[in-house]
């Protein structure tokens, strides 16, 4: 029996139409710092990118070629979100917070030829320009002092000039095929360079549809969003294509991401949900309980990107009666991995243990947990595993290949093609899933993994103890084992037996360490994190003073 | 530029793993009349959909072939929904409202081999099955008295013994390609014989994701689902699928469909979600009315399936706190087509003329209007035309072709693949559909299309007409022109230019009806609705006394 439905793609062309029309009433407001901001109706939105699809195709951009965009949360970058999808292009956001080297890499890895900036940006631009021979047209949005490009290469545009006298109401919009490349974001890993994810017009489909899903943000049009997290973060977090399908108003931050202006413009505009990292919400936190604003209209707060401190969570509730709702994701997930609701019927209080966790699954992002020696663990809350997940918004693979060293395809996609997060934790039996350790971090010890983490978190709850990093060192007999490289507060003379019978009374007796090593401050990265390569490296090199226990 | 998503099919197969899994506790709760529901879990139905998928492959059922399901709303025929498409085969719910006839002809035309029956319905089989050779299985849930299906054929199983001893935990499900036939449901259509829908897997999990939208039934772990409407109807209008999907716990009324049942588990299990046709809430206002009940738990009530009296809902709005939600669908749309939610903003009063509306379209579902001469309409609120549809969950074909005359399958699929759907109506600038007109009820008059039912409310607002109906009729100057055929009220004596001067002063003079005719009363069908094939043949046959007004 042969299905009799029709055979419609899922595309951002229908994602434009549908919310400029059904929708068209909607606003986009853009903050400008002072004055009024700037407000656009959806169908504004729409009669605009229509023009810049037209102004794109003037510049030569054909079906498949990648647009680069390194601009701020904005209306034109909307525009752009919708119009270099829909005209068959390739919408490629620039990441400017990369290294200025990783910016030019990705560039050129992408070979972008047109590159849309914030005016505000340009100075960011300029000095990679030289290296960018790819790029043969620079189309300024906004105001900004374009001097900074000049030369002759490559040729410099303003954005509304290049979109005036286009026609607003009609484009011969390409018959997609759902599959069809529609974005490109580059990973910015730690190592080796950035690794490029193509997402096409299905995953950015479906991944709006679950994000207007009231199990993750729940978009209506009687809402108004305000994403904090950046469009050259995974898109939003899918946020303004998901905004344009349901008729969610958007209230955009531009530049403006510093804890006042943030506060000023969510007491103003009143948006109802936000999204943003936890650094975003720990600035928003203290600078309203500096100079309290009226918060009240926000029903809910998303925090991803890193693990949000539940008492952060827990201060912005009791002080500020805001629920911060933590979800997890990656580049490669779209990101929407899975979202920290509490299950039905459940308190405030016996809630928080689910809200700390990163949440449950949808329906399209299946899961499952790889042990030590690659089999499937069990979800039972306690077994802990390497995160693989599928699903139609998963990434199977990097642009142009894994990268180069140190990583390998094979370390990101398993061979029956899952993504490995790279990320190790348990998931309950309910399907609550609690990361622990990145799984680089983990200590593969004779078929079982120890939590460098969870031996930290013990560690550092010593009152001797200023800091404690953990890592995995080479071992004869088990493979790997755990060395305990220990800061110990000022005056302190507390000896490793101490350490490690205070270990021992929390965690399993074949986990304590028998390696130790005291050292000065734990090696930190630019953003602060530990940097355990350094201390893996140390100990290779035979630099740290390492005492072995029996 | 290649996309570098997995390729994963949207599949009812990851549904049940997703629903039985992640939402393993949420409950699907199955009212029985008398003492205790009964109760399941979704874990518990997940293992016994697997246990179905055995038990049916053992009697032979193969990728592809039809399973037909004659029964009630229940965890059983939950399982059904699961099983039939994750095995590949394709799930054929029968209408049990059918006339005999019809209902054999639907067994038959898709030639189903296995039958699945509530036991309280065998006797509504029994005296089919003579007539039903392709039928070989006929497996019985719950109790039911099978000696009236005693005979060589076909074998009659019970559904309990057939699953029992076959494994709960795994069964090889087999790859599933997302365009291939899950599901098969009939038109009840009262011209020509039934015509079959053929639902695929794509279009049951897209379906299922708009159905768990908070613009449509904002499904979640939080909410428990009444779906009143039969999974005998365009798949309960996708609420089993939709619920798995979500962890969103079922409550299924079996048989009880009368309104105290429904008001009594309403009460009892408090669901916070339900759905039905108007017929069935106003049966439940009346009950409410005479005999109140605890209707809190719910916060929406969605009517659908034909226009809900704005009367009834207010009623319901005013004298129980109930708010109805109309949505439009039909069979070949899934059926969700749209919902009649008020646009953000607006208060209550102002709310009610978009709620007595069919409501916006979702993303998915694309929509134009078609006028007399095949020209694309305006959205503008009051041009009329044929609405067309398009999208992924929307028919483009019927099983085994149109069916037979009258209708040909050009009737009911434009040139480039849009369903029509055979409603005339008016769609506003902000996408809020009215549907005023069945196509073949209008009267198409020089190009222009003029509104029967119009033309008939405005009669039937005079004071001495009883009832009136309004038919085209030949017309050799402008194709057609409309016949106005009264009813008086016992003793009235008003004359033709009487009434035609009362329509003058309502509608536009080019509109008014020169053919009059005086009958006893308005024909009508089985279910009351005027019945105009009778009065088109009255005319073209002479029975009618027509006066023609100058």
């Amino acid at each position: 029996m042969q299905s009799t439905m029709q055979d419609v793609p899922l595309t951002v062309t229908r994602i434009l139409a549908h919310g400029a029309k059904v929708h068209g009433s909607a606003q986009v407001t853009t903050w400008t710092g002072e004055g009024e901001p700037q407000r656009r109706t959806f169908a504004a939105v729409g009669g605009r990118a229509t023009q810049l699809a037209h102004a794109l195709r003037a510049l030569g951009v054909a079906e498949g070629e990648p647009v680069g965009t390194l601009m701020w949360n904005n209306g034109d970058h909307l525009e752009a979100y919708l119009a270099v999808p829909s005209m068959g292009a390739v919408l490629h956001t620039l990441n400017l917070r990369l290294p200025p080297e990783q910016l030019a890499y990705i560039v050129r890895h992408a070979a972008d030829r047109v590159v849309i900036v914030s005016g505000s940006l340009l100075p960011l631009l300029a000095p990679l320009l030289p290296h960018l021979d790819c790029v043969e047209h620079v189309i300024v949005s906004g105001a900004g002092d374009t001097s900074v490009l000049d030369g002759p290469h490559p040729r410099v545009h303003r954005y509304e000039q290049l979109i005036a006298g286009h026609p607003a109401d009609h484009y011969a919009w390409p018959a997609i095929d759902e599959r069809q490349a529609a974005a490109l974001c580059y990973t910015s890993g730690t190592t080796g360079d950035p690794k490029g994810v193509v997402y096409s017009h299905r995953s950015i489909y479906l991944h709006a549809m679950e994000v207007c899903n009231p199990a993750s943000f729940g978009l209506t049009p009687a809402e108004t969003c305000l994403p904090v997290v950046p469009m050259f973060h995974v898109n939003a977090w899918g946020l303004p294509h998901a905004a344009f399908m349901a008729g969610t108003s958007l209230l955009m931050p531009d530049r403006f991401l510093q804890p006042a202006p943030l506060a000023e413009m969510i007491e103003s505009e009143r948006p109802t949900v936000t999204a943003g990292v936890p650094t975003i919400w720990q600035g928003l936190l203290a600078e309203l309980d500096a100079k309290p604003r009226d918060m009240t209209s926000l029903r809910t707060v998303v925090s991803g990107g890193s693990a949000c401190p539940p008492a952060l969570m827990k201060a912005f509730e009791e002080r500020h009666g805001l629920n911060v709702v933590q979800a997890w994701g990656m580049t490669e997930t779209s990101p929407l991995g899975s979202v920290a609701y509490p299950p039905a019927g459940v308190g405030p209080e016996e809630a928080w243990p689910y809200r700390v966790t990163q949440g449950r699954m949808p329906c399209s992002v299946e899961a499952r947990l790889i042990g030590p020696g690659g089999e499937v663990l069990p979800w039972d809350g306690t077994s802990a595993g390497e995160l693989e997940v599928r699903g139609p918004w998963i990434a199977g693979a990097y642009h142009g290949g894994a990268g180069s060293e140190p990583e390998r395809p094979e370390d990101k996609f398993s061979p029956d093609g899952w993504l490995r997060t790279g990320d190790v934790g348990t998931i309950t039996s309910d399907g609550f899933l609690t990361l622990t350790d990145r799984a680089k971090d983990v200590i593969k010890s004779g078929g079982e993994w120890i939590s460098s983490v969870e031996l930290e978190n013990h560690l550092m709850a010593h009152p001797e103890v200023a800091e404690a990093a953990v890592v995995a060192v080479p071992d004869d007999k088990w493979g790997e084992r755990p060395l305990a490289a220990v800061v110990l507060r000022d005056g302190s003379s507390v000896d490793y037996e101490s350490l490690r019978a205070f270990l021992g009374e929390r965690v399993a007796r074949w986990q304590l360490p028998e390696r130790w090593a005291l050292i000065p401050a734990v090696p930190k990265t630019s953003v602060g994190k530990f940097d355990k390569k350094v201390l893996r490296r140390q100990y290779a090199d035979g630099e740290l003073v390492v005492t072995t226990l029996g």
